[in-house]
């Protein structure tokens, strides 16, 4: 870059441009922005990023992210032990515990299947799933990986993975969205809405 | 937030949701994006954060962001000591610096006046101005803040108190953005396009 830009500025560009849907634009305005806001901005948003990888870990039983092992709920007495959730990604735990309805446990792949980025089951937290499966008190395995190719890849991987276990596994219904419009619904969510109608 | 999230994770979703652009999801997928990444780039990140203020001042001369004092723009014997552009904000000086045409100096203004944010005259750099064009070698400040209320307020304010000095003080054209499109242009714009016609 220019002369015009200091090495401490250039090299914080750099970095924030490295984060996903972040530009060598946003990156710049960002860099800008904290050069004017006071110290304590730049200190504590230092701090919190220095801290997240070295005060988290992954529960050993679920996978998720967490501070102490194990995680809240996996430790929660009063949630159902019975059935399991598994989903791609921990924001995915936040989506479901959102809304209120599911008391069971969870279980966090961390990624899906995808031959394309070279992603296979062995890269996924899928072998812990099943040997956790064949310990225990689980009997419903509900699989929420996301619905698309590479989710349903995983999820009929995990299918074929947990059925010598012989627990109920279910899938996450498809359809349209709550709120969404039918005129201007994409054509495989509607025909999946088709395929996945019930008797009133 | 939710038991599911640990507190690290909450601490920098709250930090990120701080920066101008950044609302709550996109600070946890930038978060979670950082869980998985190598540590590698926390580091870099936390320590470019931490860098950033402290290794950078601002010119004495000029007021844009700077490692060493004078920066290297005043420190330049090459350019031409005898313009001066004013803008509002350091990013304003790369994009005057990238036309590649402009060999003068520069004055970061570091705002503009804006009464309804509460900023005015003396919370920029303008005394600092006229201290700096009285002292002086400046025979042209070329006002460059931004076109819209606040950076003409500015400019207005500016030509008046370097009235003065004697010095010649000109400001950027208005018009239309080359590439643009007279049927799209916004009637402010084409306004000012007309005001500042030219004979072929």
């Amino acid at each position: 870059m220019s002369k015009a830009i200091p090495q401490p500025v250039t090299d914080l560009i750099e970095a924030l441009s490295r984060l996903p849907g972040i530009g060598p634009k946003t990156a710049s305005r960002l860099t800008y922005y904290l050069l004017r806001a006071p110290d304590e901005l730049s200190l504590t948003l230092a701090g919190a990023i220095g801290d997240l990888k070295a005060k988290t870990r992954y529960c050993s039983t679920c996978f998720n992210i967490t501070e102490n092992d194990p995680c809240p709920i996996c430790a929660d007495t009063h949630r159902d032990r019975t059935q399991v959730v598994v989903v791609e990604a921990p924001l995915d735990v936040l989506a479901v515990e959102r809304t209120g309805a599911y008391r069971g446990l969870y279980h966090v792949l961390h990624g899906a299947i995808s031959p394309v980025d070279g992603i296979g089951p062995d890269d996924l937290k899928i072998r812990e799933l099943v040997v956790r499966i064949q310990a225990g008190d689980v009997l419903e395995v509900i699989i929420a990986t996301n619905p698309g190719m590479e989710g349903d890849a995983t999820a009929m991987y995990l299918q074929r993975q947990l059925a010598a276990s012989g627990v109920k596994v279910t899938r996450l219904a498809r359809g349209l969205p709550t709120g969404g419009d039918v005129e201007y619904v994409d054509p495989v969510t509607l025909l999946r809405a088709f395929e996945g109608r019930h008797e009133m």
